[in-house]
């Protein structure tokens, strides 16, 4: 080990290679204006933090592909989502970097980009492959053919983005996928999968819950009632929890369509974690779960950002990529989510003193407890 | 001066008063969790921070009322403007304290709020009035009557925080109303509101300004035509550069309902100010109105986030003030904007070399320059 | 329940008394300019937040008080730590806002607060001491007495800050010493401290510990020793390791003044947890390190921002407490140090693969592993 | 132009290029974990902002070095200014990103970097040299030779960062000295250097604000010592004041080799843009001089937190550059400073009221004031 090369700062960050990228479609930065240079930078930092959460989120996804995962594991797996949220914080607060070009910055160099645009960044297609958006939850872009199709050659042919993008479709399940799995194979009240009562366990806790949440529905229903000052306010409060009732009973009940059986109980088990959140066994799931509603939380807020820093420097005019611009990113920040079933389970949540008793409590027990 | 009594920070602060307002409904703080004293105090930090943003709002406001505004004095206006957007970025970062609340954590103690509602902040109306929010552009709430009615008391009486919204709805002229007489009688290419030949000026800026943006737009058009590789994408974009110049042409043309020459006189000095920007005397109006911009571009990433904050802590059901909370706060953040025309005329800025020339830029200097 | 008095938000928040309480020296505040009531505002702010950050704390360090400390309650220990940090990261965040000063609109009222000062704040010394900052590592005053004669009235009586300081001094262990007696009792190699052999169990985890050290810090030694090019710069590197195993060897052989055999098992019982981090029963005892690392860095970062503060508003003139101000807050910041045992054992952690083998690895284990 | 070969995103952001860069010793990325990537990766996006930074710094000092400096241009200095404490608040907030590592995920590859370390950055040599840092101020680095010799090629030939480094040297007067020579140039209430009485001017101004500041000095002593309750304490303020006072003459009196007379006028002329900042013409260079003690805030702020991360991850062992890591950041923090004289002039600013009058005020003003 001794003998190898000495390492230098430069040769293993490569810094001469790195800092000689930034000269956009000129021969030779000089030829550049500072806005320019920053532009074309703060890009390269994005694809650059966009390389380590792709390389983190196919980690977890792996992780969680493997039968049985090991509970070990999870806390790997956990660390992998919290480093992917503490750098889309980071992605969401460059943009302030974009704001210190005016408008007029831009438009010194706008003209020449078109038509590139950011929505052909390969890299953010690829982590909302991997994470598992689904195709067709995706909003169609302004030009013809669909994302994939936007990262052609200008001469039609394919680009390495467009074939890295097709790969990494063909990877197989995605981690959202790979999740749901990992949940449908889960324990539930300490009875798995393919124990001779599975379905029965899993009823027992569905029903029990659910009786749970109606008394809890019934008390909160009440003293909102209590405050009523007129009859329509009454029938409006009223039709409110019916109608909040019903949605619950649909959610554990989806039908053939929405994933049947499988689904259900992929739901049911993500609530006994949230539900028994304080089991040692559990510690690790429920972090795995809170990890993704904060990872998921944390790229609608870098999106939602994203939307006002084009608003402010761009304005409301079409973007390069010849879409709407600020209107589009608005829409894709509400609607791209993932971990719906997820989201879900946070509105039917109940307090911790009325979730019914469990029958095998000491199952997720440690072996020596203090 | 030497004889007035010594100072203590207790004393200054109020420390001991302050520290005692954590109870909320209970006799006294030892009966509530962490969690809710933590809910409390968030609040009474909002509040806070809203009682500062409200008088910094208003100092600008009367600044901008007088007649003229000394140049002097524009300087302290966007000291004021700075300091609500820095107030704001705090509040936004507060979510993140909120976050630390499970879902779990705040069902514990929910149901007693109930129907309170941090829709009752009577400070953040306060803000959006003296701002300028119209009445009309107010997105109805859950309950019956408006947003003022929301603050009386149970037993249908006044609240204190409702006469004071009420006080404020009296105070007069808006921020947004008072910035609008500004640039109203703001000169523009060196000739007063009450000179002769003050219209004919503001034609000849417009037209001037009109034309050079429809050959900028033109090249925009051509370059995008140049990538087309269908009739119906060159339809597409040809139909949208229309569209574009005639909303451009309709922007300076308000109909009398809209505000007529007068509207039309406003938005034509803010867009002189953007085209400017460089001019000495210019140098504090461009920052008056980048402020506002970055103000309100603030106001509305703060209101995206609180959505965030609600669909992670508490899920998408009902708020205890019984809206929909999540999708309400979603849209009020999309469709509360004040300075509309601030934003619109970011969408038609051109490239600095091809701004017209104007007739008397030494107006804008200074006595001595450099 | 449903009888109750509805709730309104103003009651709830308090927010007329919250808003009166910002009049500083005034009869009203009228009489404040903008920048004395953001100055008295923010002070209050750090105050509520000072407050929550001692609610937690006192959770924390009584949950640690107790004997044994139950595996479930880790996990609420863990969560009041850390939003201990993020209160902490708000109020670093806070300075900010206090720099919307300039020098010149401080000093138009700092004469008046003379002699109070934020060294005042009863809470910051609460807080230091809950979490065990010991009295004769403080820095002292420029003024006479030590920091509780600071909070005497100016007539030299004892003000209620004093008095809750000094009833905070009377609360018993601090958080430090109640984390120390829990690390004290912790089972090493699953040997607890009143079996037979715990003091063997000890003494084998330490050597073998030691020995894979110095193997690794042997092997840095060589690959340091193998790129020098001069005798002079071959004997400053050696010396510099055999400084580093020394003081290794000394760290795990305090002196009796430096608390012995207690002190030795403590530290070992640290270094256990980070060693064998992976096991299922040290996650949580492996989280609350962490968090007691990562809140004491932030307090860290916080005073040495304040320093910063300071530095730009206030420039280095003497504070009105009559200290030296900026250069008093970096000195805390750096020497304020409270959790040393857990920073010194950061230094000499090993890579995974050689740390060395456990007798009892089950023993960390879940009943029910996947 | 309309001809020129369409634009696409990955061509202009070198994306394939740009991410094949993390490899850093091995053959392929897919032989470095995860933790070394993001290793490699932070330290790229270091560098990229470096960039942009030194980029910046260079056009404001190459805007200063002009003579005269254009009023109009001083908005453009600002701004470049400006963005550059953006980028170092960014820097700043990526060591959460290198928190994600723990210290055992560090130690898994630091071996194989030695002798490499941070300290070999050369754009941020690049940067203090054209800031203006004094190698006299620099602290001494643990290996032999300076901070120029480090970047040395292992087999002791010059390397690329090496000969940078030394045409940054070369470059001629920094920012600071361009500085100093703008504020020794600029004219002292209307009095430029190259009239007749401007060394009378200069006087006047000067010996009018030491009098205004004495009377102020005063004033605070006579309240500090009205409060005081020992002779001792008496003493104690009667010689701070004292000291005070004569280090404000001492610093208006510079000796020859500290600069002499024109290091005092420079002085006096930063003090005039500090005392008369609302004055039209004084816009620009208060925004100048604020922007950069904004920037040196943060620099030390992004210092003081680098040390910081290397305490938590690293642990307070050497360094891999073979210094003492830690202690030597926290070091430079405080004891690499720029502008110092801007920074003494905030010590000695008084209350606006209490500014000398001017004798030719209207020099400061527009041709058209409102």
């Amino acid at each position: 080990m001794s003998e190898k090369k000495p390492t230098t700062y430069w040769d293993y960050i490569r810094i001469e290679e790195l800092t000689a990228l930034q000269t956009g479609l000129a021969e030779s930065e000089e030829e550049l204006s500072n806005d320019e240079v920053l532009f074309i930078t703060v890009h390269q930092v994005y694809e650059l933090w966009f390389k380590l959460i792709l390389r983190e989120l196919r980690t977890a996804r792996d992780l969680f592909r493997k039968e049985p995962v090991a509970e070990q594991e999870l806390s790997g797996a956990a660390r992998s989502l919290n480093r992917v949220t503490t750098l889309l914080r980071r992605c969401t607060d460059h943009f302030e970097v974009v704001e210190t070009l005016t408008t007029r910055d831009y438009l010194a160099f706008r003209d020449k980009l078109f038509p590139a645009s950011g929505f052909q960044s390969r890299q953010l297609r690829q982590i909302e492959i991997v994470m598992g958006l689904a195709d067709e939850d995706r909003i169609p872009f302004g030009s013809e053919g669909g994302f994939v199709a936007a990262l052609k050659e200008p001469d039609g042919t394919p680009s390495t983005s467009m074939q890295k993008v097709r790969a990494t479709q063909a990877e197989g399940p995605s981690l959202r996928e790979a999740i749901d799995e990992w949940l449908y194979r889960a324990p539930i009240d300490g009875v798995a999968l393919d124990d001779q009562d599975s379905e029965a366990a899993l009823d027992r806790f569905l029903s029990k819950f659910l009786e749970a949440y109606e008394a809890e529905s019934e008390v909160s229903k009440k003293i909102a009632l209590s405050h009523t000052k007129s009859p329509s306010e009454t029938g409006r409060i009223d039709e409110m929890y019916t109608d909040e009732r019903a949605s619950v009973t649909a959610f554990f009940s989806p039908s053939d369509a929405k994933g049947g059986a499988r689904r259900r109980r992929i739901r049911a088990a993500a609530l006994f974690v949230e539900t028994y959140r304080e089991l040692p066994l559990l510690a690790w799931p429920r972090e795995i779960l809170d990890s993704l509603v904060e990872l998921e939380q944390q790229f609608v807020v870098y999106r939602q950002r994203h939307a006002r820093m084009a608003e402010r420097v761009i304005g409301r005019r079409a973007g390069t990529g010849g879409t709407s611009g600020v209107a589009y990113l608005d829409k894709t920040a509400l609607k791209y989510r993932i971990f719906r079933d997820l989201w879900a389970i946070r509105t039917l949540q109940i307090r911790r003193e009325v979730a019914p008793d469990l029958d095998n409590p000491d199952y997720y027990g440690f072996l020596h407890p203090e």
